[in-house]
């Protein structure tokens, strides 16, 4: 299992899947295509085939289902970016969509990739049924108030404020770790995985989304915006409480690898062989980007 | 069936839904909260039960799919607001929802709005099953790109630009037309309507989508801001083309008759007495506000 095939077919999906669509409301498929195909790392899609894969070989009758996740990532960063938010120009070196259609544009583009995403995964659901019903529900639910949608507005409202090491939590494991354990669980749920491994993978997507997120303030701190692609230093300038601010550098690098070696641990506990799970696990822990 | 009754059963419905909901994400519930009860005519939520009752009676059991035509409406009419968008600071007589909550919690609680009613329709058809996915997946893509937003974006590309009357046409059968029609769809398709019928409905829609439409448009001109509560002359201050500008008043006057007459036509024509439809479709055309 090569996990560079996985992004390439991911990639492809992604490319073709609003090409020469629209009439009059070209400009929507356009802008929405801009953002989706701008050079992101494709790590949900990824865990979401991933995970299927360790009970299922055949991945790639689930790509609607995986760009599915890529596109509800995709919205919330238009809307992040966008000037009454944390008003970023730079999004993986390119400029971000307001300031290349215009924030009108861009907010219905955000609201358009939601959109699709769902119509995505209940057009696969209707086709296919099965556990996937399931999994797109768990998958709206992580991207909802209580998920994704509630960690934007607790960054929001706690901008300029100190905040307690709960609401940071908090924070994060709903802004980034609800999409991540949703990718890690819906791939599962799909595959048809037994309920005890489901309980594991629940855990190990926990924990995964709090590395990844460590991480993310890490390298804004110490990473190289060539190979960000984004502004370093951008929490800083916000005023905003971040795993750095808490715990300070060190002791943040001690977190990820302790974290990431726990993440390990449990996939070493599932039913299958999930060593290409292992591998991506680690790849996050080292990226520079 | 009384039409005051279904109201108030969808009022209630949606005053409770996020009553008492989030921790510290609470705003995001109380937003969108707000925008959901500040006294909308509930119509879209009207249509899909009235649809779905002319077939079976027990309406009830069907609120969360109704509501979620009333959430994402409010979703668009919050975003629509935004400054970045139309810039109203008036709906429904109230302050629009960036001007009690700030821009940037307007549009995650649109966001979350447009989430939430997936999170309901999936959740009911996986309790529910039957043809419940179909009813939600038809409303999701009447939502999309191909169907409300789409109309949003060619009603804002074409701002202070003559357009045809086919780019008009195609603007309003979209931005309004498309979840109107996906109402009375979705309720008969939940309810296992005949075919025969739903193509008489999808008919019905459309045309109902469009006088409701030219009313706007008439009531923009002539109507009363207080009966309204929203500012009048809308258009003509963000120099939009609308049926008035097109077609003249009284021309639009007679249209709007003329089209209702043969919603009525098509009604009587189902396979089922929709009597409470054609109350339904005169009130529109006789409305106010």
């Amino acid at each position: 299992m090569e996990i560079n095939n996985i992004r390439k077919d991911i990639n492809e999906y992604l490319e073709n899947y609003f090409k020469e669509k629209g009439t009059y409301n070209k400009v929507i498929y356009d802008s929405s295509s801009y953002s989706l195909n701008i050079g992101g790392k494709r790590i949900r899609p990824i865990l979401f085939a991933l995970s299927y894969f360790i009970y299922r070989e055949e991945y790639k009758s689930i790509m609607p289902m995986a760009c599915a996740m890529e596109m509800i990532h995709t919205y919330s960063l238009i809307h992040d970016d966008l000037p009454c938010m944390d008003d970023d120009d730079l999004r993986r070196g390119k400029p971000t969509n307001h300031k290349v259609y215009g924030e009108n544009i861009a907010v219905l583009a955000g609201d358009n990739l939601l959109n699709e995403a769902m119509i995505l995964m209940m057009n696969y659901s209707l086709k296919n049924g099965g556990n996937s019903l399931r999994a797109a529900y768990e998958i709206a639910k992580a991207a909802g108030a209580e998920g994704m949608i509630g960690g934007q507005v607790v960054d929001i409202i706690s901008e300029g404020k100190e905040i307690s090491k709960e609401e940071l939590e908090y924070m994060h494991s709903k802004k980034t770790g609800a999409l991540i354990k949703a990718s890690i669980l819906g791939g599962a749920i799909l595959a048809g995985a037994p309920e005890r491994d489901l309980e594991y993978l629940e855990k190990y997507g926990e924990k995964l989304g709090l590395v990844f997120q460590i991480k993310d303030d890490i390298l804004d701190v110490v990473g190289d915006i060539k190979a960000l692609g984004k502004n370093v230093h951008a929490d800083e300038e916000h005023n905003k409480t971040n795993f750095i601010t808490v715990y300070g550098l060190e002791k943040c690098q001690e977190l990820c690898s302790k974290l990431t070696e726990e993440c390990v641990t449990i996939l070493r506990t599932l039913t299958v062989d999930a060593e290409c799970l292992v591998e991506l696990t680690y790849s996050l822990l080292n990226r520079e980007n």
